[in-house]
């Protein structure tokens, strides 16, 4: 099977990349072509037009916006001769372009898998990432060896935009997680403990994950470099209060931590990653943080 | 150095197994001795009376609660001519039981570590506990080889009770996130998403930890057999909100999962697993649950 | 000045009563007109159709909902020769169909008053209604006298829909006020302090209002016979959050009493009124609640 | 039957005042005897030193402390010949204080009613305090005369510390009411309503209540005059709390509002009123608070 790529963003370029050293056949194209273009070395081709992609088998689609999904997929496929088996859609969209763009395919008699993934590009290298897919069972099966050789871990949850409601319940989840942590760093530290060595054992602990893991460093010494903004976040909050409110299902933690991270931003803290809920916290709880400065594993080395 | 061990119950008979089992020279003793006895055949010595473990270098202890600690150690060290170093006390106790055994046990020159442990015998058994230790750090660089035998993991987090706090804030983090699950897991599932499909996604993704893995098949599959009752995470999460109140650091969401296992204990859900939780999430939300009966792994295997 | 009255359900009927019995000429006219007749012995005129009230000066409009409200003022407007100077409209609708109607009655010279209210129809009865106004200052100058005829008390809040951003406000302070008296008279029921004598001291104490003393006979006797069902409060709720949002407001008070009247509709208590939350509450503490059986006022007589 | 009064401060003052204005045979004694002195004008005596007032036949007491109380009643009773028939205690006392107090004089054959009260000194002039009452049934009638002279309400609510239940319970309420008035306040102000206009709405309203009145200068002109400090808020939210775990009632809204008026003090904001809290609903909101300068009433005039 032929393979096309859309996108060689930081996630983008490392997805590719793994396809590419696991010995596929792709074609990537990204809209600054110099970004894709070390991909080469690692076996890709680089395309120089959208419309290439279309007579692969299997297109992936990893943008940053709906409205970037829609663009390219029109650029692809409009006049194309013959299109793709499935499109695997990887962005971050929501459930309403999700729906439009399987409509968009399935008029062009195309299959498609909603992909949307758990981790960020150092989880990718890390060789962590995981998928988590819907739409047909038989494309996922189709799609699974190349999913493999990108992320070991692909669910497929069932039919048509499962994947979008499980993206932002994973979300929803992160936001709680993150914030619980943050209370409990700062009431350790208020009783003595070090971040460092508090992190250390809740890590190790049963409760540990990739992802506290991976936040730790950010924790204890304060690195709040962007991955992810408080506003993006809130916006994954309020769709799974939305999906709430539509399934009728109270989510009194999510409730509480969306109105943290509304109060974070009230307050200013827009630019950083979310995580700065950390200092939010502390500052409810007079504590002035201060970067302990010790070198701390994020476990994805 | 020769050990002692004290408590020979689910979790305290594989914790001296794995040590036995490592090569260390144990002597173990349990109230019931019938209940110890199998851990000869491991390569363990049985103890008739507690006193015999007064000459060992280093006493571990693992029992039910502060009362039995007491006890026990009264038990072993009244008259004893030798005295251990090093007493190792792992059971869950508070604060206060934890700084009044130091007291007794400085007050015969006995060296003291608190080390609470995070798993259950499961856990232990799959050689994922972990240790939380606090006290003298020179006591724990001594104890750390024996500690490694039982876990994979042992973090020192500070002098004196430290460990104490670390544990109660494990515990705050374990009552949300697992309200947090059940939030989002009766949600994916009134979207469309089965229970495992969810949860298999969310264990392997960046979010996934040891204690979602092994929760697993509870939330699927329904089985709330005990592990941890509901008053005792409300013990714990009580614990927590007084620390809180003490180091004057706001918890909002340990303060409304506590509400909420309060909830549940009201509604007369006090004899199972508090995992239950995602029953009256279920009830909440207006969703009967049904066993999904699907074979899922608990990630201990 | 001439009236016309669109609307002689529980609360129109009342209204309109009172602004016949203050002297003021008002033509009525309801879906039902057997309805609207006794407010003949008045002193009002009973209009047979609704094209009779567009040659009036100022028309209210108290009817259901805003699909009702567009049908009564096309009905009345649509053909009309003469159109009245000033409506104001008393119904629940949201702020979109209230930019739409003022758009509708603009486009034909009409002045609008946005007017909701605080009370029911026994509040109407006690002459303890309130009026919150929007729109122009003068119109509601010009309104003023009649409004005073109909309740003690009405606020102009400023130009446009203002009015109605407030009575969400109201509604959700109402939804938060209820809750919480639900969580202290559980507590002080379950400390051994009747309900009636806990509530006597409340509505007599600084913090008692004409609402906690209409309230007073459904949480001391359990009569709850609907006055505004739980998925209503649970729209204007969401109202409120959905403001919240647009203007980046965090609720954490209103979010949790948005969940719990989820909790509440989930747990199948949709048929009564909303102060079932007392019966919940109760449920979460473990508490049967019985009917105390003893007559209180509601403060309305 | 003759009166004596422990406790001539803010309150104290105001409500002896009353007694002695309605005829009552009053003996006032004040630990600063000039801040009594005034008391005289309207028709009340001073006394020189406690013991004097032992021989009354009714003992009011209004201090600050549970220390104050045990002061003033050991200064009065120790060596006294003859005892007072009954002590009404009204201070801010804890549950248990109250039943020692009530131990103490009935080991003296002293009856005792548990008396605190709703309103501040401006309440107290405006002729609208609240009394709560608890102890034996017989000696409230007796001393209702006395107490409608002091204050137009006085509810009995049962035996023993009762009252002290519900005065925590009303504070507890007092909280929620406040931060939830704040939410929407807030809310109303970044659609466009003036603070001055939307809660003169709310005053008329049927949720409009004495408290509320009286809190609106605060509110609009932003003037945090101490009326009740955070921590003290908390320390009776705290009680509140407390007694909802003695008693098994979950109180999530008084729960979280707790955790507000923590984070208040964690920001610094310890030494103004409560009220405060608007600001900190503010700042989560990025609204910049400015008085509004607008003469409002507080409903006490």
């Amino acid at each position: 099977m032929t393979i096309g790529w859309i996108g060689a963003g930081r996630m983008g370029y490392e997805m590719a990349g793994r396809l590419a050293r696991g010995g596929a056949d792709v074609l990537v194209w990204n809209r600054t072509r110099a970004k894709a273009e070390p991909l080469a070395k690692l076996g890709a081709t680089i395309a120089d037009i959208l419309p290439e992609l279309a007579a692969r088998d299997i297109v992936f689609c990893m943008v940053s916006t709906w409205d970037d999904v829609q663009q390219v997929m029109r650029a692809m496929l409009d006049r194309a001769k013959k299109v793709p088996r499935l499109v695997i859609e990887c962005s971050s969209i929501s459930l309403e372009g999700s729906t439009e763009l399987r409509k968009m395919l399935a008029a062009r008699g195309i299959e498609y898998l909603a992909a949307p993934v758990s981790g960020n590009a150092k989880v990718i290298k890390a060789g962590r990432l995981s998928f988590v897919c819907s739409g047909p069972k038989r494309a996922f099966d189709a799609a699974l060896p190349y999913l493999k050789m990108i992320a070991p871990a692909a669910s497929w949850v069932g039919e048509g935009e499962l994947a979008r409601i499980v993206k932002i319940c994973h979300n929803v989840f992160l936001g709680v997680v993150t914030q619980s942590l943050a209370e409990v760093t700062v009431l350790a530290e208020k009783a003595g403990v070090p971040r460092h060595a508090f992190l250390d054992f809740m890590n190790q602990s049963v409760m540990g994950s990739t992802f506290t893991r991976y936040k730790t460093p950010a924790f204890v010494n304060l690195d709040f470099k962007v991955t992810f903004t408080p506003k993006l976040l809130r916006k994954d909050l309020d769709l799974g209060l939305d999906a709430g409110r539509r399934f009728e299902v109270p989510l009194p933690l999510a409730s509480m931590t969306r109105d943290l991270v509304q109060t974070m931003i009230g307050n200013g803290m827009t630019e950083k990653d979310f995580s700065e809920l950390l200092v939010l916290q502390a500052r409810a709880s007079g504590l002035q943080l201060k970067p302990e400065n010790v070198e701390v594993e994020d476990g994805l080395a």
